[in-house]
C-alpha cells in the first residue's frame, strides 16, 4: 500500500475534532489528496454500529458487547473505506483506531488488554497506522470542554476515575510505541496545537 | 450453574424453529422451567444487532464484521439472559449458538475455525451447551422449505455452495463432539422429528 495513515487519538474533550479538520485542510492545501474519516462510524453499516453503542438508553450493555461491536464497525471502515484509499496512495487521516479500543475498553473496563489487541488485529487484518497523535490535555480539563457540549453520549457519561484509567492508558501506549505515537500537549490554544502536529508531521515525512 | 443448557442447530429450512417450540412446550408441561430464546437477538440490543446483520441492503458487509457482530449479539445476549437463567436454576432452550458461527462464517465464509472459536470463547465466557441438536436435511430440502416463506434474509439469500460448505461444517462438528452434540434426522414428518429428540433428551438426562 502506498498510501499514508495518521490517526489522531486522545481523551473526550481533547479537541481532537478540530484538529483533525485542520491538519487535513493544511494538507489538502499542499496538494495531498486526503481522506478524512472517524470511528466509530466511517460507514453505513459503521455508522449504525455506532448509533447503538452510543445510544445513552443502552445502559445494560455488555462490556464485552462493546469492544466487539467497536470491533465490528472498525473492520468494516477498514475494509470499506481505509484500505482502500491506503491502495490508491491516499493520505488517511482519522479520528480514532485501534489505540482508542485498547485504552477505552482495556484500561477504562479493565478488559484483558490482550484479548482487546487480539479481536482488533483480527478486525484491522494488521493494519496499522505510520503516525498517530495523541493529544492529551487532563481529565478534569477534557471534563470542563465537554460540559459546554449538551447531550453526552454513553461513553462520555461515565466517571472520572474512568476517563484517568483511559488517559493512563493512553499514556503507557505512548511509552510503548515511541517510534509511531506522538504525544501532543493540547491544552495550549488551538492554533498552536495545530502547528506542534504539523511540525512533527513535516520532520516526521522528511526522516521516513 | 446448576440450570441445563440445550441448543438447537442446522441449515436453514431444516424445521428448527417448529421443533424448539414443540421441545419447549413439552418440557415446560413436564413441570421444568423453561427459558426459550434464539440468536441473533434475545435482547434488546442483540435484536438491534440481528437487524443490521440480516438486513437484505447491507450486501457491502464484510466477513470479518458478520463474524464480530454475531459475536457481539451472543455475548450480550449470554450476559443478560443465558447465565443468569442458568444460574436461577432454568432449562435454557436456544435457538442457535456458537456453532453456527463455526458453521455459517468459519465453513461457509471461509474465515479461520480458530479465529470465529476464539472470538465467541471471548464473546461467551467460555460458555458451551450441555447437548446439541443437530437438525439435518439436504440442501437442496432445505432450499425448497425456505422457498415457501418470503423475503429471504442476508444469509439465506446466498447460494448453493455456500450452503452445502456449512451443511458439511455442521457434520464435522458433529464428530468432533459427538459427547454433546446428536444429530437428527429432520427430513421426516415433523412430529416424528420432535419424538426422536425427546427421546435422546430423555436417555441423556438418565446418563447425565
Amino acid at each position: 500500500m502506498t498510501g499514508i495513515f495518521i490517526t489522531f487519538e486522545g481523551p473526550d474533550g481533547a479537541g481532537k475534532t478540530t484538529q483533525v479538520k485542520a491538519f487535513a485542510e493544511r494538507l489538502t492545501a499542499q496538494g495531498y489528496d486526503v481522506v478524512l474519516t472517524r470511528e466509530p462510524g466511517g460507514t453505513a453499516i459503521s455508522d449504525k454500529i455506532r448509533s447503538l453503542i452510543l445510544d445513552p438508553a443502552h445502559k445494560e450493555m455488555a462490556d464485552i458487547t462493546e469492544v466487539l461491536l467497536y470491533a465490528a464497525s472498525r473492520a468494516q471502515h477498514v475494509q470499506e473505506v481505509i484500505v482502500p484509499a491506503l491502495q490508491s496512495g491516499k493520505l488517511v487521516v482519522c479520528d480514532r483506531f485501534v489505540d482508542a479500543s485498547i485504552a477505552y475498553q482495556g484500561y477504562g473496563l479493565g478488559i484483558a488488554i490482550d484479548q482487546v489487541a487480539a479481536v482488533n488485529r483480527l478486525a484491522t487484518g494488521g493494519l496499522v497506522p505510520d503516525r498517530t497523535y495523541l493529544l492529551d490535555v487532563s481529565v478534569e480539563e477534557g471534563r470542563d470542554r465537554l460540559q459546554a457540549r449538551t447531550g453526552l453520549d454513553r461513553i462520555e457519561q461515565k466517571g472520572a476515575p474512568y476517563h484517568e484509567r483511559v488517559r493512563a492508558g493512553f499514556h503507557e501506549l505512548a511509552a510503548r510505541h515511541p517510534e509511531r505515537i506522538q504525544l501532543i500537549h493540547a491544552s495550549k490554544p488551538a492554533d498552536e496545537v495545530a502547528e506542534d502536529i504539523f511540525a512533527d508531521f513535516t520532520a516526521w515525512l522528511t526522516h521516513k
